[in-house]
């Protein structure tokens, strides 16, 4: 049995969905394992992870819709330090994950076929945002 | 320190909650470790995974009501390949778990006296849901 | 490669945010390990857990304000044998945390400049809250 870490850097353009499934497969990859668990941790308050589909486009832009409607910017919060975005990006990260774990089949991620996972930036500005991904196994 | 993996299948008969609380306590039980760790990983995206309580069945109904207002049927989504329930699926995903991990204490899992581990199948038809199970420890 | 359990208690005086950083940065200091991942399980399906920025407390208002209105009280729930926050209370943890997990980074947990540990109660009244802890590593 043995673990790895990598700190995973993804630059985002602002507000949207960020796929880094190729990423966590060639680190699962690189490691060599054929079973165990990796672990991704997303460090930040105001991005968040998601799993979803990664075939049709309009999923994300269907889900995007109904966040924008859960954390609308232009209401009347108490926290706006950073702009009419701040705390729509709290709220969002509080409904989704900072935290996802996925075991390996077959030393591959268990993802299912149209499993995709997502960073999920909800500030406006383009941010480098950084995941630690940690794997143990054998 | 050891791992053991279980793929498990869960049949559906539609939208709804699905305890899968006993399959899990079995898998533990078999594996035979008094301390480690179990990862429960649902390979779907309109599917789930949910920790509730599972004394009083009225929790779930009004459980799914708030997500029925939530992600509305018949809202104006872009995707709806796969029909009214196939957006909703997706959203009611991305509100609950993909992945949910367990401790063990003396054996057994760590779920507090009144909390069940449910599959949330959000799709109307019947299903056949892939859980991956991943379990570390001694 | 070892682990290591603890049970914790928060003992919260109704509905709030507690801050648990620090009790789980001093397990991972006490366990003495470089590398590894820290599991945090809330044994309630009536509090969950929540990583949120621990620098402004304005940002925990603001989300006590949007869960207020995701699941209020007094809205026509079939289950409130436990009184008006009963209900509400299972909504706010199915669209919460009931686990986490952080991975380590040089011995540390791998947080974020502001991320924070939060225990979210959801009830009223004052309750003495488990949680359960598990650390794997080297």
């Amino acid at each position: 049995m043995r673990q790895t870490s990598l700190a995973l850097q993804v630059e985002t353009k602002g507000r949207g969905f960020y796929e880094i499934t190729r990423g966590l497969a060639q680190f699962v990859s690189n490691a060599g394992m054929a079973e165990g668990l990796l672990t991704v941790f997303c460090r930040h308050t105001s991005a968040s992870l998601l799993i979803q589909e990664n075939a049709d486009p309009t999923v994300l832009r269907d889900l995007e819709a109904v966040f924008s409607k859960l954390a609308p910017e232009g209401a009347p919060y108490l926290h706006d330090t950073e702009g009419a975005d701040d705390m729509p990006a709290h709220i969002r990260a509080a409904l989704t994950q900072t935290q996802l774990s996925i075991p390996l089949i077959d030393g591959a991620l268990a993802l299912g076929t149209w499993q995709g996972v997502f960073l999920f930036e909800h500030r406006f500005r383009p941010h480098v945002r950084q995941i630690a991904l940690h794997l143990i196994g054998a």
